[in-house]
């Protein structure tokens, strides 16, 4: 039997454990991959019950977990009580995501999980807790690092119609200009390359790489980045032997027909990125962190503290990231 | 019986004679509004024999040419003979660019036209030419000027789908930093939303404003332009009685649901307007400048010297141009 995939509970007042539990729900009709939420089951419970969802629970240990969950919403304990109620994170919120977080991180690295899922986690909410890390990925960086490899985590947008990764990220468009190099594009796109050979079953993965300028600055007339910057990285992975194309002016690049010619864009800014991704497939849209030594998938959403809680919480993104998940740990090859 | 629309024949050498003996073969079949070519007869029957198309050409005065549109091609004359071959513009291509232009500016503030339609030019060859404006619109703009008026032009990307203004245009990313102001959204703005109530026929357009930064620049967090630049132009268009909201997140305002909420989004550069628009509407994006004291609408892509003549063109977006500027024109009350 696959290993399942271990899920984090993320921010207990967000919208993880609504989609969580309408996920498992649904497990029948959609073929779900084995799953296990790393939490607090008396929490997980207590939004069934405000939800009005009969949802089965069995509190495992991760071995327990696949067998466990055609009947039950598989719960593997992380010893941390979360007491927030539907959009009021409290003063349990922060230890109880981390806590699920480093679980995750450490059942992946023995073998128990085949993947990591992570619900998502209000930054906020951790940092008045003393969290130091930029984010989420950032944090699940520094958590590998510990167990010997000090990876550069990068951030994929994957659905079926497109997969897209930012080289820049969350910073100002300004910043992103102060940041963009060779060395970064170079990086970023062979991480790309090794992992969509080694978890996506690619054996050739076709890269494109989108100018930042209009019209990839019209051979320097609306800038110098795309000649200075964009065009040596590409010429270095075509020396690695890449399949390869670019700069290519960002606005033709995604339209149904252009897509059919590469299997990722590499994008210069955040929103270059998550603008196509986004008016294409919004609801199963899927973040995917590549770089790390084990395969980490989340939905691409916050914890919209507004609707937790309510029962209108779309599960869309986490069945997708689920999918993905497991469908990469199956590809697997390092 | 409705004006017809001016066409220009564009840079003799692209596409633009391809794709319009390719609309005018459709008219029936597509019911188009009657148009005009203005420039060289000979040049037109020419490129209708290189691609073996059976085209009757009438070479009619402007107020003739809704009468023969069913039966011809009406062709208006210029007076400056095109002896370019399919890619490969000579010393006359410039010359006939030009004076189709100026021509159809001068039929639509006369009346005899009811817009121009613009098929694409080659600004390098116009360069050499001595051609001294940026580009085409400003060029439209500076003949409108002429008239009386110095107008601000506005570019539109318009598809039944999604209409986009970038705010900021040919310009580097790092140019549109520097160019972006309070001043340049609200008076953008105000053209839309002027023109769409009296050439689009909508008694109150509603605006969606991007932010610049990822999220909308997260309250401040990233980058500082949303808060200080964007957010105000919002404020003042609100006081105008405008319906309008933003700076909102860039990423999440183009998929399917989200455009129903507004009828045009205001961008902060180019790529920001057309990567959404030409990721949905690829083949029948229309270009439209607004602003002008007259209709002007074009196919929103260049002149294509690699496949003039072939046969290969698609006509899609002359096709959609046509069709925008005879609705604009019906719809227009100033």
């Amino acid at each position: 039997m696959a290993q399942p995939l271990a899920l984090t509970s993320g921010e207990p007042a967000g919208i993880g454990p609504d989609i969580t539990l309408a996920a498992w729900l649904r497990r029948r009709e959609l073929d779900l991959p084995p799953f296990y939420v790393l939490g607090d089951r008396a929490s997980l419970a207590e939004r069934a019950r405000t939800l009005g969802l009969a949802v089965e629970f069995a509190e495992v240990s991760a071995e327990e977990a696949s067998t466990a969950f055609a009947r039950a919403l598989p719960v593997v304990a992380t010893g941390k009580a979360a007491t927030a109620r539907p959009g009021k994170p409290d003063d349990s919120s922060a230890a109880a995501a981390l806590a699920s977080i480093r679980q995750a991180v450490a059942d992946v690295a023995s073998g128990k999980a085949g993947a990591v899922v992570t619900n998502p986690i209000a930054k906020n909410v951790l940092y008045r807790a003393g969290f130091r890390h930029p984010g989420h990925t950032e944090f699940l960086a520094e958590l590998a690092a510990r167990s010997g490899r000090a990876p550069q985590p990068v951030m994929m947008l994957w659905s079926p119609a497109l997969a897209v990764v930012p080289v820049t990220i969350h910073v100002s468009v300004r910043e992103a200009l102060a940041q963009l190099s060779t060395d970064l594009i170079v990086s970023t796109a062979r991480i790309v390359v090794a992992d969509m050979k080694a978890r996506f079953g690619l054996a050739a993965p076709r890269l494109a790489i989108a100018g930042l300028n209009p019209h990839a600055g019209e051979d320097g007339t609306l800038g110098m980045e795309d000649v200075e910057i964009i065009a040596p990285a590409v010429e270095i992975l075509r020396r690695d032997g890449i399949a390869v194309r670019g700069p290519l002016p960002a606005d033709t690049m995604f339209h149904a027909a252009a897509r059919k010619n590469y299997d990722c864009a590499i994008c210069m800014y955040h929103d270059q990125a998550l603008i196509p991704i986004k008016t294409v497939a919004f609801e199963d849209a899927v973040n995917v962190t590549l770089g790390l030594p084990f395969i980490r998938t989340s939905p691409d959403h916050g914890t919209a503290f507004d609707i937790a809680g309510s029962g209108k919480a779309n599960p869309s993104s986490l069945i997708a990231a689920l999918r993905l998940a497991a469908r990469m740990a199956a590809a697997r090859t390092t």
